[in-house]
């Protein structure tokens, strides 16, 4: 018999086992990842840098579908947005590993080179070095925080008959649809306008 | 015999194994909580409005240590940033119940109370009635993201020795300690001016 064309273990298998977990489950094992693909945990262990390689092969490829071409974007601020919006995106394809990753640190050389690039972006522009992350984890926490939102059910409150909250249904009510689209777009223009001003007192000062 | 003081089940009791659940594996069953009570699954039932009535206790617990003084203070701004500041520090206690509690349907009683008095407060505070839900899930996506942001390692980046990122070694240096704090300070800031500007072109339409 030949052998089979798809070898049994290999990192992209791994990856995607343990992606598959992480959507069901917002985690994942080594034995479960072996489990699925009817192998020792061993094997498994043999192809990737521990538990913690595993965590950054799922980095990678969560974010390789955030567009690359945003932060070569001008001017700066049409950067910044383009890539905030790819970002949640490609986060609202995988809430559930929307903890893991945020807890865990960053290790894969492709997504420090993202940072490096958003951070060049931002020195050219004039921020003041100290601002820049503060800055950017900023807009990360907004983005991952509204990628979960928009894995939140359409009707997320559920108000009670008896009309306990009747301006909370008035605000609803008001909102109509794209919920989530709509509270993104005004958090990310909040951020934007501060960053616009943040960058013009970093050149100042 | 006398009977036992504590019951072996009540809503308590449940919540707070459902909430330990959550807290190690970001989910729970309700098998796995009769399991931790020494209790059968059926009994578990018994108590409470099946596994979406288990969720919204966690919800109610976890929001519970959320100062509800902050949204009788005055001004407006004031009581909004302060209530952000306490929401994020009753979510950061619990990171992993973040994505469960996002995505699940708001129906606890005591926590729409919440979001009525949310909107009371803009509402008075002479926001467009449209405007405000998307300011107040703003707000949450950013205070939600946030708290995971502060159950990150301290040290987020870890860069490779051979330097390929050295504008983002620069910006971490300059950052020093409360990394995420500062974020959080700027994403707030920013969200909170864009509030006063959305408020006062809600006052003129």
């Amino acid at each position: 018999m030949a052998r089979p064309r798809t070898p049994l273990l290999d990192r992209e298998r791994i990856t995607t086992t343990a992606l598959q977990l992480v959507d069901e489950h917002g985690d994942f094992s080594v034995p479960q990842i072996a489990k699925r693909l009817g192998a020792q945990t061993g094997s498994v262990y043999h192809h990737v840098d521990g538990r913690d390689g595993i965590v950054e092969l799922l980095r990678e490829r969560v974010a390789s579908v955030i567009d690359p071409g945003t932060l070569s974007q001008t001017p700066w601020d049409t950067a910044l947005e383009a890539w905030a919006r790819s970002y949640r995106a490609a986060f609202a394809a995988h809430p559930k590993a929307i903890p893991l990753l945020m807890t865990s640190p960053v290790r894969a050389p492709r997504v420090l080179e993202q940072y490096e690039r958003a951070v060049t972006l931002l020195l050219d522009a004039g921020f003041a070095v100290a601002d820049i992350m503060p800055l950017l984890v900023a807009v990360e926490n907004l983005v991952l925080g509204s990628a979960l939102d928009l894995a939140a059910p359409e009707t997320m409150w559920e108000l009670t008959p008896d009309a306990a909250t009747p301006r909370l249904a008035e605000a609803l009510a008001a909102v109509g649809e794209g919920r989530a689209d709509r509270a993104f777009e005004v958090g990310l223009e909040g951020l934007m306008t501060h960053a616009r001003a943040l960058r013009v007192h970093g050149k100042r000062s």
